[in-house]
């Protein structure tokens, strides 16, 4: 058995486990690559201060073959890190620092690009631009899988009509479907969360792209990156900090590497785990270690920063809802913003309810993760575990036993984090934290309130108008009956319809 | 941007995200833990031939913190072996075979060290014997995360009382925990489909162990290795194959390298895609693979070789359920193996109804991969699924929309195969291939069908017997009318009551 035991790269990992990045059926497979070049794209241009303007376009090669292409007006990607970024995974610029931006890993493109190498033989081909001064390159990348390295298969100059920006082409096998799980619906979702990004889609077969306008000139916050807050690190964690920080003594360690810890915090931590403020970082033993994690939890610190979140907002939530959704009532909630094992997040959550809703239906679920929308594994998702625990007969709604409500709504979630606890890799689902599930369901509560107040009211209107319709039938014979037996004349017994008519009218504005 | 840009290793990724390894909430890591050593040690017992005796503990050394051992009487392992595999994520025997084992990542047990290491900052032990002529090793390590390798802390010889086998220990942060995600419920499921093994499992502040009996002396039958099926291949991974494999020539490739291909298939697959079956392997293009892709998918092949699996089987289902619930009805079916992906995989589901359960509830599922329970992400797991789309109401139980069954029902489902699609890495749930989902159904529809038999009758039964009731009590009224109308004596009054029980008696029988 001994001589069977070996490493097992990264990359044959995926390989063999393509569901955890998304890759699990061909449909799914196409809607995967697009999202990653996507994703890419919009953090790049949303660092560099750039409003996206985004290409997509999904051509057949074949029989169940597609050539899917992203092209953005992005910053570009110096030349020397395109293959290490396109052809390896665990590989990137997002992994390392707290700040919300839509790619975190360092796995999702090069695992494209690595399926469609599986599934067709063909390289990755990436054609990128940093300046007009300079020429584009073009490289094709393959993945070697059983070292994780990128291989190199073409590279070279080549003329570009943009400025600046990056283009990835991916050829893979994969099913183009319609409906829900479509691109188009996927883009829709995308739009409705970045009303900022204008995206041009060619879809297979179609002469004319079909385009989402850009509805806001207006870039989101930039969001900052901020120093891990005390309250998240643990001992393995601080061992490690501490004998990598570059501070001489240990106070300095605490106000450099942590967010909201100042000198007067730091000495109290300090001294409350029995330590000396100049002793070095690197002589702090683990027991000592111990004794300052305690030494933390005992102390108040203020929660972390959050101009580190962008959260879509309420406004912008009820504009982007009215625009998409035809329906009575909207509803939009932003929760201040709370923590996780030591990351900020922050909840947001958005209803449209009536109108041309099916009633008759569970209610719909749009899930989003820093902005980027969530289309599969619904059932494993904390957002909508949420949305399963609030009582939502309370607020005028039908409910069946460990069932999502039914009823003429749609529910749009979304969570902003520094880091989002995804439940795997293809970052589909959100994992269930308390602090997530708690801030979501008073979300969720919040806005349950306000509709409840607008069910209320709309059903007290109808009963109102049924209860008018009714007597309003009989008022006509009223006033026969009454001509009948009081011997009213024709014009006295229309006096008496038109008085009765207007009673009541006055009765029903009541 | 481009300075930021650098490799993550393993290690730091999978502390970022542990949640993707089980570890997201203290319970949780307490219970995961757990649940690695003892995958580990049935999976090394199974594969040498051994009866597994384990035993299981969990001390409390402070505040939200245990030392968790697992010790088994298996084969021991190698010494030189020791640090990279419990201290190096991706490492392992298990991941380049197909064959059905509870462990296949090479991830759990070092992830489990690690998280104890990061919480506790104490290094994970290991004490291990491979022969009574050989001493025991007890070694102690910590993951530099950074490089993800392992590094030896304590490496010493120490007396044991096993010939053989392995103890691993770990000291963590947790919580432990009674009810449906608790070590013992863990440890209950575990006993239910692993009736050939015994475990005592000591538990926080307990006196005695709790004893899970060894209830059969057979060992599951030998699951096989194989080979790859023709049918779940693609051209990225033929092509690899190609350029790795000792055959010289193509036919032989075919034969050597797949399951299923013998001289004849070979040679028309080689001759569907227009090669020859002398070419060198090393000499097919990625053009020419994608033909020989082509030529495989229009050639029929037999399903893969089951001999790689080993499913509980209906009688040890029932067996197993009829020792653990108190229940009117049992039912089971094994099905018949099929293939996903060219994995094969085999479906397995028991029912008990009635008895004891409770009625106004939602039934009760346990999951089971390879015989290990699954206890977490119920709602995105495919088995569940496979549950919920079921009409339960066409068998006789009450379903909402969107919502399980209720009623008095307990469902074990299991999955077997060479490869378990997980949804993640901390192997909780089952990822929702089309294949699975399709096996899963029929057998959840056969089991049906002998469940609504048995509600059919017990109805019919029911309905009976309080028709019965009904009449039986009216048939004195009726003697003592008959009597004061024909005027009947005492006795022949006695005799109609009499004869007329009969009758019903003898209807009821009909």
């Amino acid at each position: 058995m001994a001589a069977q035991q070996r490493e097992i790269s990264v990359s044959e990992f995926f390989t063999k486990n393509r569901h955890l990045l998304g890759f699990d059926s061909p449909t799914k497979a196409l809607l995967t690559t697009i999202k990653e070049g996507v994703d890419n794209s919009l953090d790049a241009c949303e660092e560099a201060g750039i409003l996206p303007d985004l290409e997509v376009s999904v051509e057949p090669t074949g029989n169940n073959r597609f050539r899917v292409a992203v092209t953005d007006n992005g910053p570009g990607i110096l030349k020397n890190q395109i293959p290490r970024i396109f052809g390896k995974l665990l590989y990137g610029s997002k992994f390392h620092r707290l700040r919300q931006s839509r790619g975190q890993q360092g796995i999702g493109i090069s695992a494209a690009g690595m399926y469609g190498q599986l599934t067709t033989g063909k390289p990755i081909v990436i054609e990128s631009r940093t300046s007009k001064r300079r020429p584009a390159h073009r490289y094709a990348l393959v993945i070697d899988t059983r070292r994780n390295e990128p291989v190199v298969k073409k590279d070279t100059e080549i003329p570009w009509d943009r400025a600046r920006g990056t283009r990835v082409e991916i050829e893979l096998e994969g099913v183009h479907k319609r409906g829900r799980h479509s691109v188009e619906a996927y883009l829709r979702q995308t739009a409705l969360a970045n009303p900022h990004a204008e995206i041009h889609y060619m879809g297979p077969g179609e002469d004319e792209p079909l385009v989402f306008r850009r509805a806001s000139k207006k870039l989101p916050e930039e969001a900052l990156e901020i120093k891990p807050h005390p309250y998240g690190v643990e001992v393995g964690l601080l061992l490690r900090m501490l004998k990598e920080s570059k501070a001489r003594k240990l106070k300095s360690f605490l106000q450099t590497e942590f967010s909201r810890v100042g000198a007067t915090l730091a000495t109290r931590i300090v001294e409350g785990a029995e330590l000396k403020t100049t002793t070095s970082p690197r002589r702090v033993s683990p027991e000592a270690a111990e004794r300052l994690i305690c030494s933390i939890r005992q102390t108040r610190i203020a929660a972390p920063p959050t101009d580190c979140l962008s959260p879509i907002g309420e406004e912008r939530l009820l504009a982007s809802l009215r625009e998409q959704i035809k329906a009575d009532f909207y509803g939009a909630v932003t929760r201040s913003p709370s923590v996780y094992r030591g990351n900020p997040f922050q909840i947001e959550v958005g209803v449209a309810f009536g109108g041309d809703l099916p009633t008759d239906e569970l209610v719909g679920l749009y899930r989003y993760a820093n902005r980027v929308p969530l289309l599969y594994q619904q059932g494993g998702c904390a957002l909508h575990k949420g949305l399963l625990a609030t009582n939502w007969k309370s607020y005028g709604l039908q409910q069946g036993r460990g069932a999502l409500p039914s009823g003429p709504m749609i529910v749009m979630v979304h969570i902003a984090s520094v880091w989002v606890p995804f439940t795997s890799e293809s970052k589909e689902a959100v994992a269930g934290y308390d602090e997530i599930i708690k801030e979501l369901k008073l979300a969720l509560q919040q806005v349950g309130r306000q509709l409840s107040t607008h069910i209320r009211r709309a059903r007290k209107a109808r009963d109102a108008a049924r209860k008018q319709a009714y007597i309003e039938q009989y008022i006509p014979h009223v006033g026969i009956a009454l001509q009948d037996i009081l011997g009213l004349s024709e014009r006295q017994e229309k006096k008496v319809v038109t008085t009765l008519t207007g009673t009541l009218e006055r009765s029903r504005k009541v």
